[in-house]
């Protein structure tokens, strides 16, 4: 097995051809809102393959695609662009954002709620009829080349009521929710995404569903479809499934001994012996 | 279909002549106040056509109309201007608001009630007899030009305790209040800027009005009169009209599974079967 | 009618030679406090008419006046000044307090309360016997030239225990305290504010009474005479009176239907009909 | 009357001879410890003459006085000095807390207890038996020139558990409170400063008495020393007593309707019928 | 005895070569993450040994090591880089994390949980698939060579609600869970780290274990081996071991005069009399 | 008697052979941490002595000093260095703790406790067995020279939940824990350092441990033995000792006037008469 990019492996292919299964209608109501050139925001737990999505689409739709991650700190000027001193003069960079403006990209924002309001205000006018983007510190406005379409990602579980989507922003957008996919899909992800064969990727499928389906567990998030992959490129290197499985999954969901305690015994009881 | 802005699209006509049907005499108070050059206060939900309402009256007075987005993080200096290095000197540029006062200009402050309070109080001499905008950091003030005319907006739903106009900005605005238009003018507004049939166009109105009647409904927001246009965009791509209704309207509403059911059944009675 | 400055309408005039009415022994009190060189602090709500009384007060003794609005953001070197940078040499600026300390001027600082403390702390050598102004950037102290004097307003209603006025601060001040003025003098300035005849300045007036008596209003403030000189203007744009009282009064004091609602009703009431 | 400053008036008298009376030992400790290096605290209520008292010392023991005034945001580089950007080069400039640590002078740090925290930590090594201000932007230490002394100030009556003077500093100085003087020292007092007769003064020196021994008074400090001789100032310049006693003690001391109209109707029982 | 870095002893041993004995199968599953080029997780208290595993690890991979001490004002410029002014020019400077990137490093973020937001978002694309570090003020992306992986530690007992690493992080990575080592071994730990005879250090283990055994103490942390090897520190520098004991144990473990009263006499009832 | 530190006085003597009486093992302890190159953490309430300990110990090791006192707005730059403008260019410029770690001085930082968390994380390197200083600015870690030992100090009595040393930091130092010295010794001590005969050294050691036994006193510090020395000093310059111990001690302990009526009273009980 090479390594987690750069080998052979199943990750890279990723790079190329991103693998998407789509379990509704959810490719459908975003091509459409490709076509009318509408903002989409996608909802959906941490690691249920909503990059993955964007990735897919932007792939069918032959547009470039630039992703931003979201955060507390980040700015305006993290998307925009911003000035920077270069042989005694103020020459202007481009952000991310800007650059997908300019060129006609898919722009990903990856946990936009995070970031500061001043970088939302700064994605309205680009996502209502106006498709432009202030540049205040230049003193004009970019219009949106052909084929820009924003698109926007959050988590409604960790939403609070101080970090949310302001309504103004929200209903700006088409909204895709996502969860995670049906066990026969999610087994051919695990399996293609970790390199490992199907019937071990079941076999961490099962474990997943388990774990999700466990009454007022005091966990806060279930074991992502991310999770399961990754216990399976453990795996794929040479370590035993129920190594695996402790460490990329029970000891990622808690820091409680008991909790961590009956998560270990549900994977004893589900995964094969070894 | 074109896409959202570059298109043979409704979206575009906006921009040369903004479609508005006056619902009071909200047209009659805009055209007494900018006879006297008196500042206007809009009040009103989100997505209820404040900003097409401004379009529409710098169109008929003939007035360039400068827009800003206020937000949380919103200094003086974005308003007025501020100085850049350029070549090792410091030089001024001018920032929208100063812009708009020189060339007397319509200025809209869209949400102003989210900027901090120094940009406030830079538009106080603006709003009343003095109309002169301070630059403190050129030291010098300067007169507005014929024709200027400072519009604020704001969402009574939104303000706090902590975050409101303050009374000495208020007092001295006119204040105009705006509301969702009545089923007729509204099914004309979605049938024209979506570029869908006035049947189709009023089949979401229908569905807009019965979620606005919901009683003890727990949402934040009701369906705007933007949601449905959104939701009208997607029919014009080709996306079925229930598909649409839940990814513009049902799913931007609420994250809550029980509500989004509920929504969800409430738009498949009200909309006619595929 | 003219624009808001710069036609031939009553707001002009008050450029030229303020029109103030005394109601009490305010002005007296002030005369008494610029022969002696003592500062002044004026105590009122909001739109009560301070700005005017001081405009008033400097143009009957011959002084310039320089006013600077106090805001939350506001930090010292915003009143004494800066160092900008120019030609690559650092360059000092004065603000607006540094020249009307050099020039003997009238200095007036509005709702001074918002400020931070360091720019309180700014103003005490000013405010007592010692007259100077510390330039500490410049490492030198500035006397005060004669003919200064320093005016600070603020507003006790808005006052909470965390934003006052400090007592080492007050007690440097002599307080003069204006109130709305009686209906026969408020009549008259807003006949001559508006530039509408008597008759209908004494409706808004008597609305204006009828608002500032009701009894356990749930109003922050009550309609001032600022407000009245607004609904005026209105008129004076040919808008009928109680739209006019409607915009720049009733929709200005609450953004609640219910108080909006008897608001209205009591303006119907007060004002004659159409 | 002259101006506050310029004019032949007794303000002016203070500048060069300050005029202060002793009420107890606090001079002898005073000179025990400028004898010895020691640095020493004044505690006490606004306006008793801290600053005065200081001044009178300075004057007495022929040394420069430069007092700073502390406050929130005030920064050790404020006392300290920094560095200025001139001719391309960074040039540094002493605060005024260096210039009398390099020319020996009585230094009086006015309310310092409002000052940051690393402004108070600079001052530990003047104050103990190290007698030496760390420059760290400069990598050097300077020992105090002889006949430095530090002294400070502070208003018991102001701090709360959140604002107060670290023990650690506290300990380092020698305490001495001051108080409102006896009658007939204040008498005096205030005739020198105002320039009014004895027995005015002595009237507003009763009243001043009669406010301080209010019995449960909603009033957040007295009328101090300073109140009254602002009083004599306005009668110095004409304006009747009764009038100047409300103006510079009661508006001052309260902005509550009833407390004002209370201490209204005392100032009357006290002061002679004009 | 030589010095604790320069001398002979056995602290400069580990610089070479370091001396790990694992408890588990912590070695195991980390070579297979560091096969698959997976980011690891390391949960533990402090003390036990976090820091020297991954030198340990590192050591047998022939990797090199950077260590990143995380804290609250870390910025992600402190990881990525930063642009530095010289000769008038901007010059990007890489920061550890870049560096470790471009050379295929071993990179230990220790204390993570203490950064800012925007430092944890910005591994994230080094954490999954992607395997790459966005440099956002170059403009560009960087990929990890091979060889980089990344390792991240905190300490499950401080987190709180406030202070915890994200979900969407956390899954991201393979966790590994460490602890106090057996008697055994950490007895032979002590001994070759403090320079001590084995007895010695299996007094010093005593007494640790003794401490961690306390029912309900009131002690933030226990005993943590790193606690132990100082003690043995001082005693092979002469001191006795009951006077190290105290000073490297006991006295740190608290400053609650009954907590450390107890705690000495626990240390005397189980340490050998000198 | 001559200054605080310029003249002929006791205070001189401590800059050349610091004067310091040991009361336990902790010169002995001092002296292992050294030998071994441990760090050391001093406990102990302010006033106490522990800088004078320090001094003594670097005095008698034959080390350099470097002091360097906490605040609360003490950045890691503060310690470290950081780069100045200097003809255009920047240049890099020690800081403190640099010059310590180059040098091999024993380097004291005092209260390092209020310092912010990004300080104390700069120093771990320095104080465990890696002995090195990270430079990220330059992009180097220096180590250690030979004989560099660091010292950190802090008062367990001030400490809250939220303003305390970290568990991982606390635990890599070797802590000793001073007090006030027993009456023979602190006479000794004031004797000499106020410049004082020994019985009035005696009264005010009698005085201040009169204070220290109060029961149930409501002051947040006992009379520290500096305190002590103060009053001494105060005598020495004439003053009488009551009026020393009142202004050095009664009146620094506390700002209550009953509390300071009730150590008055103790104080006249304690002391001599004159």
């Amino acid at each position: 097995m090479g390594q987690y990019r750069n080998g052979a492996g199943p990750m890279r292919v990723a790079q190329e051809a991103p693998f998407y299964r789509a379990a509704g209608d959810e490719a459908e109501v975003f091509r459409a809102a490709a076509g009318g050139g509408l903002p989409v925001l996608l909802k959906g737990p941490t690691g249920c393959g909503k990059t993955r999505f964007v990735q897919a689409m932007a792939h069918e739709l032959g547009r470039e695609l630039i992703t931003i991650a979201g955060h507390e700190d980040m700015t305006s000027a993290d998307l925009v662009g911003r000035f920077l001193l270069k042989g005694g003069e103020t020459v202007w960079v481009d952000g991310p954002l800007t650059r997908a403006v300019r060129q006609g990209a898919l722009c990903y924002l990856d946990e936009v709620v995070e970031a500061r309001q001043d970088t939302i205000v700064v994605i309205h006018p680009l996502a209502d009829h106006r498709r432009e983007l202030a540049l205040d510190r230049l003193g004009t406005t970019l219009p949106a080349a052909d084929g820009f379409q924003l698109v926007i990602s959050y988590n409604p579980g960790y939403q609070s009521v101080l970090k949310n989507i302001k309504e103004s922003t929200r209903q700006r957008f088409v909204a895709i929710e996502l969860g995670f996919p049906p066990a026969e899909i999610e087994t051919e992800i695990v399996a293609r995404e970790a390199g490992i064969d199907v019937r071990t990727a079941g076999d961490l499928v099962r474990l997943g569903n388990a774990i999700r389906n466990l009454d007022g567990a005091p966990l806060r998030e279930v074991s992502s479809t991310r999770m399961l992959i990754l216990a399976g490129a453990l795996v794929a290197q040479g370590l035993g499934l129920r190594s695996a499985a402790r460490s990329a999954i029970v000891q990622v969901l808690s820091d409680d001994p008991d909790v961590v305690h009956a998560l270990g015994e549900l994977a004893d009881a589900v995964l094969p012996r070894p």
